[in-house]
C-alpha cells in the first residue's frame, strides 16, 4: 500500500491521510494496522489528564518544547470526547500550530467523538501506532477531562501524568475522579498559588496511603508553572525516572500484554456490533425485536438466538 | 426464583438485593432478568442531565414531589460515572432520603461505576427494568454530568430533560457537550438570575437552526427554579407532552426498538469479553499474546485466530 510506504518514509501528508481512515473507521483499517504493527512498539506514549483549566495543554506544549530540544520528535494528540470535532481547531490548536510552526519534529492532533460512542479509545489507540510508526520518539496523549472514556482512552498510556491546580476540594476530586489509581505523575500547576504547599501535603498523604512494598513506584509530585517554564525539567525527568522504572521492573511488559488483550476485545466488539446489526436486518432479525418489543423474549434470550446463527 | 417472586409482589427489600445483584454481575442475571421482563414496558422513564451545579438533584426532587401528588409511584436512580461508590451516599442521597422518608411511593438508589469500565450503562439499564417491573411508574434516571459515558447511559430514557443554568458561555457548553442532539425538554433553572432571558434566547435560536419539518417535536425550554417550587408545573406538562407526541408519532415504538437492539449487543459484548480472556489464559492464548508483543503478528490477525476457535 502506497500510503504506508510513504507514511513510513516520513511524508507527512500520508500520515495525516491514515489519521482520516482511523476516524472514518475505513474498511481498510485491519489492512493498515497489519502493515504498520511491525514497526511500532518504539515510542514512549505518555497520558496527560486533569480537570479543565488545570494547565494541561500549556504543560504538554512545554514538555514537547523541552523533547525537542533533547532532539526528540514529538507527536501531541489531543483528546475531547465531549466534542464532535476532529482535526480541527479545538483546544486551541492553531495556537499551538503557531508556536511549533514549520518545525517537522512536532505533530499535533485533535480527535474527538464524531457522533460514534465508544469508538474514540479505539481510534486514539490505532493513530498512537501510526505515530509510533511514523518514527516519532515521544507521543503525548492530552486528554480535555477526567470522565470514564478519558480514564478508558488513558490505558493505552505507559506513564500518566495527572495535572492539578491548587484549588480547595481538589483532592476530593482526585480520588472520586479514580485518578489516584492511574497517575505515574502528579504536577501541581500554577504551584505560585498560595494553596500550592497545602495540595502537596495531601497529596503525599493519599500517595502514603496506598498499599506498596518497596519494590513499587511511589508517584513523585513536581510543582510547576507552565506559563512561566519553571519545574518542567523536574517533571521530564520524573517521568524518565517512571520510564525506566517501567523496564527495570517488568512492568513495562506486563501492561503491553494487558493492553494488547483489550485492544483484541475491542476489536472483536467493534464486529460484533456489525454483524448484530445486520442480522436484525434480516427477516428473522426484524421478527426477533417484535418479540423483543412485545415482551415475548428477553434480550438475554434474543442474544443466544443471534449468537448461535 | 423467590427473590424475583417477592419483588414483583412490592417487597422492597428484594428489590434492593436484585439490585445489588445487578451491580456485582451475578451469574444469574440472564435468569432474573427474563423472568421478570415480561412485566417491564410499563414506566415512563425520563433522564435528567446537565452540568455540575445546575441544580439537578433540587429539581428531580420537586419533580418527584408532584408526581406523587398525582398518586404516581416514582423511582429515582442517580448515576454518577466518575463515583466508584454506589448504594451509597452519594450525591446527597441521605437528605434526599429524609424528604420522602416513610413514603413507600418513592424509591432512590445511587449507581457509581465501582471500578469497572464499560458496564455502568448496562447495569443502569437493568435496574430500570427490575424498577418498571417492580410497578414503578416513573423513573427518573439523573446523571451527575454531561460526559460520553453520561450520554450513553441517557439513551434508555424516552425523555430527556436537560437541566441548565444561566451563566456566561452555557449555550456554547450546550453545544459542544451533544447536549442539544439529546434535549427532547430544556429547563432553565435557577431562572431569577439577570441572565435567564438571554439563555433563553441563545437556546430558542439553536433550536430554531435544527433541522424539523412540521412534524417533528420542538423542543420547549421551561424557566425553573426548583428551589422555590416555581415552573416546575410547567416543566412537568412539558414532559407529558413529550410523552405523549413519543406515542402518537410513533417514536416510542422507534427508540424502543432502536435501545433492544444496543441492549442485545451489549449483552453479546459483556460475554465476548469474558470469552477472550478466557481464550488469552489457555497456552495457545498466551503464545498468542507472545506473539503480539513480540510485533511477529498484528492485533486484527489475532482477532481472526481467536475468534476462529
Amino acid at each position: 500500500m502506497k500510503l504506508v510506504h510513504d507514511m513510513l518514509a516520513g511524508h507527512r501528508l500520508s500520515l495525516a491521510r491514515l489519521i482520516s481512515k482511523v476516524e472514518n473507521r475505513d474498511s481498510d483499517l485491519s489492512l493498515i494496522m497489519g502493515q504498520i504493527y511491525p514497526y511500532t512498539g518504539k515510542a514512549e506514549v505518555w497520558g496527560i489528564t486533569g480537570p479543565p483549566g488545570a494547565g494541561k495543554s500549556s504543560l504538554v506544549d512545554r514538555l514537547a518544547v523541552h523533547l525537542r530540544a533533547e532532539g526528540k520528535k514529538v507527536a501531541i494528540i489531543a483528546v475531547d470526547p465531549s466534542s464532535p470535532f476532529s482535526g480541527g481547531a479545538i483546544l486551541g490548536d492553531r495556537i499551538r500550530m503557531q508556536q511549533h510552526f514549520g518545525d517537522p519534529g512536532v505533530f499535533i492532533r485533535s480527535l474527538g467523538t464524531r457522533g460514534k460512542h465508544g469508538g474514540l479509545s479505539r481510534a486514539t489507540n490505532e493513530v498512537v501506532l501510526l505515530l509510533d510508526a511514523a518514527g516519532f520518539d515521544v507521543i503525548l496523549v492530552e486528554t480535555a477531562g477526567v470522565g470514564q472514556t478519558e480514564l478508558e482512552i488513558l490505558r493505552l498510556a505507559q506513564t500518566v501524568i495527572v495535572v492539578l491546580v491548587p484549588e480547595s476540594g481538589d483532592s476530593i476530586q482526585v480520588m472520586k475522579a479514580g485518578l489516584m489509581e492511574i497517575a505515574d505523575v502528579f504536577a501541581v500547576n500554577k504551584c505560585d498559588r498560595p494553596e500550592a504547599d497545602q495540595l502537596v501535603r495531601e497529596l503525599v498523604t493519599m500517595i502514603g496511603m496506598s498499599a506498596h512494598d518497596e519494590k513499587s513506584w511511589i508517584v513523585p509530585i513536581q510543582k510547576t508553572q507552565a506559563l512561566h517554564d519553571l519545574g518542567i525539567e523536574n517533571l521530564r525527568r520524573a517521568i524518565g525516572d517512571h520510564q525506566q522504572y517501567l523496564t527495570q521492573s517488568g512492568h513495562r511488559e506486563m501492561r503491553a500484554r494487558e493492553f494488547l488483550k483489550n485492544d483484541v476485545i475491542h476489536i472483536l466488539s467493534e464486529r460484533l456490533n456489525q454483524t448484530v446489526l445486520q442480522a436484525f436486518e434480516t427477516s428473522s432479525g426484524q421478527e426477533l425485536l417484535d418479540q423483543l418489543f412485545k415482551r415475548k423474549m428477553d434480550p438475554y434470550r434474543a442474544a443466544d438466538i443471534i449468537s448461535a446463527v
